[in-house]
């Protein structure tokens, strides 16, 4: 299998996020790629490939442009503010109902309307590892469009919580969304994204949510428990004419693999059904019984299961990589995943 | 002039905020009321007053029901969840645009449902002091509507940033829009808000844009440079049957007497047009120079000309305190504002 990565994400770090009333160093770190690259070489698994450009024209397809603007502007805009303090720009002020929907010109307006969290911090090399992150994904569907059976898009940041017009959760461009419009764009019929990450994918769920040319089907983490909170229920089905083309499948905390596998079995089945002529798999392993920020139980063996039952719907298949904070063990997981999906191909 | 005032606001001390990328010691602390207090005492001003209790009804007039019991039971639902970290409830992921606006049960999505920004944590003391600190407004407006010409509602926390449903900017239930409520349903035709606080009073202007028996007269920094952002422009002049009963005036970073002198002139002259049977004044002094997180230029002596202009409309005043943060100086202008009415009165 082909992985798509770049080194660019490395200037995304050095950051903290806001979590249960306190700062700390993001979970989301340039060391979880340096994990799952040293488990791939040790196993010798996969051909390593770099991303190439593809502009912003594609992200644009899912994306509102001033949005846009703003994720390659936030950075420079923030150390121009009279009292800007330190590298990082975060927002502290949010646009919420009842507000002014449009942004003023000030960083931290600009900060408080595209943002929806405070996990979204940007440093000098924020926007380079994001538009690079999105190449990686648009990388990865061109070699499937080329004729590979499945490719791996090895992106940091990930994408799945990024709505159409902000961030949130580590996420600034919705990678697997950009990758499904591209690849309809490109002349697929439907697409279908399975998030198999333990959080909600309340960006991808929304960006295609009045669509019935994206299934969207996600196991995570139940929002009564679990971020990001606001999405993510079971009657959220789709809306017009993408009515009952979403299906979420909330699971409560400490749920292990019988838990987990009957959803996916029922996720499966809704995809079978479907019949996309893609499938893009949001790949967070966040799953994992260890994941420092997440509550479910599932074991390394677990992740070869998944990686077979996704191999089993025989559609050319593009993981996009999402979560996954349990460092040490983040290879192992992204590494069975992959190759219970190539055993049972 | 009675002052209603209550110890009880001490409780609601020790958090930190988050301001321009980092976390310190929230500005809005219990010294400020010292720092007042003790400028009245040395200059033998006022009567002190304790405050009655009226119950949550005068507030539920202004604010959602499930708003206000998010604010009593904010504090105990966070330590109720398994990852609470120290004891200070505050939001960290927010219920915008597009993500499902009805939180669910979490401590988590209510606090990201119900605030906008993070200077409103929540500690054990905090509910009694946002309760006690409504009753100290609505003290002082029974005392007003008793006959007196005017009456100073030393509140803390302060109340003009908290909309229907949203708590953020230090304020959670608002003072002044309970008072003004409360005012109108005693019998008043027309009541007039005048904000003077370096911050635009959102929440006011938001509890009343709709409405033409309350008019809000705002003098603040301009939204384009100054907190809140997403409110306060020239351009909002109410909607509906409130259309013309919301006057903004803006001003930029630097503006001394020489400007706001002008557009207290113009808000003067508004509120006189207006006539009202009460006048609200939302009193904050951080529009002095040295005032840590503002940007005007104000002097001690201005404060005197800001009370005589007030007492020059003849109306029964009520003062209700907002903001103001150069701790040390505080007193002595709140003390210019109260006397340079009187002086005039």
């Amino acid at each position: 299998m082909k992985i798509v990565y770049s080194e660019v994400h490395r200037g995304h770090a050095g950051a903290k996020e806001f979590v249960n009333g306190d700062f700390v160093p993001m979970y989301e770190k340039p060391e979880r790629m340096d994990m799952i690259l040293e488990r791939f070489r040790a196993a010798g698994f996969g051909e390593m490939v770099e991303p190439v450009s593809f502009g912003l024209e594609p992200a644009r397809r899912v994306h509102d442009a001033g949005y846009l603007d703003f994720l390659r502007e936030a950075h420079a805009l923030y150390q121009r503010e009279p009292e800007a303090a330190g590298d990082v720009a975060m927002p502290f002020a949010f646009g919420m109902r009842g507000l002014r929907q449009q942004p003023g010109p000030s960083a931290h307006a600009k900060l408080g309307h595209y943002c929806f969290d405070l996990s979204v911090p940007f440093v000098a090399g924020t926007w380079p590892a994001i538009e690079t992150s999105c190449d990686v994904a648009l990388t990865g569907g061109k070699i499937l469009r080329d004729g590979a059976r499945a490719v791996f898009s090895l992106c940091r940041p990930p994408g799945h919580h990024a709505m159409r017009d902000l961030a949130g959760g580590y996420c600034y461009i919705n990678n697997v969304a950009v990758a499904a419009q591209a690849a309809l764009d490109a002349g697929a019929g439907r697409v279908a994204v399975l998030d198999v990450d333990y959080h909600h994918g309340n960006g991808t769920q929304s960006i295609f949510y009045e669509r019935d040319d994206v299934l969207f089907v996600s196991l995570h983490g139940h929002p009564d428990q679990e971020y990001p909170y606001f999405l993510g229920y079971e009657e959220e089905t789709g809306a017009g004419r993408g009515e009952g083309h979403n299906l979420n499948l909330p699971m409560r905390w400490g749920t292990d693999w019988s838990g987990y596998g009957e959803a996916l079995d029922i996720a499966v089945g809704r995809l079978h059904d479907y019949g996309p002529d893609v499938l893009l798999v949001s790949l967070g392993v966040d799953t994992f019984k260890a994941d420092p920020i997440s509550h479910f139980k599932l074991e390394h063996e677990d992740y070869l299961r998944i990686g077979g039952a996704i191999a089993g719907l025989e559609l050319p298949t593009h993981f996009v990589m999402e979560g996954g904070y349990a460092v040490a063990e983040i290879g192992v997981n992204v590494l069975n995943t992959l190759t219970g999906f190539e055993e049972a191909a």
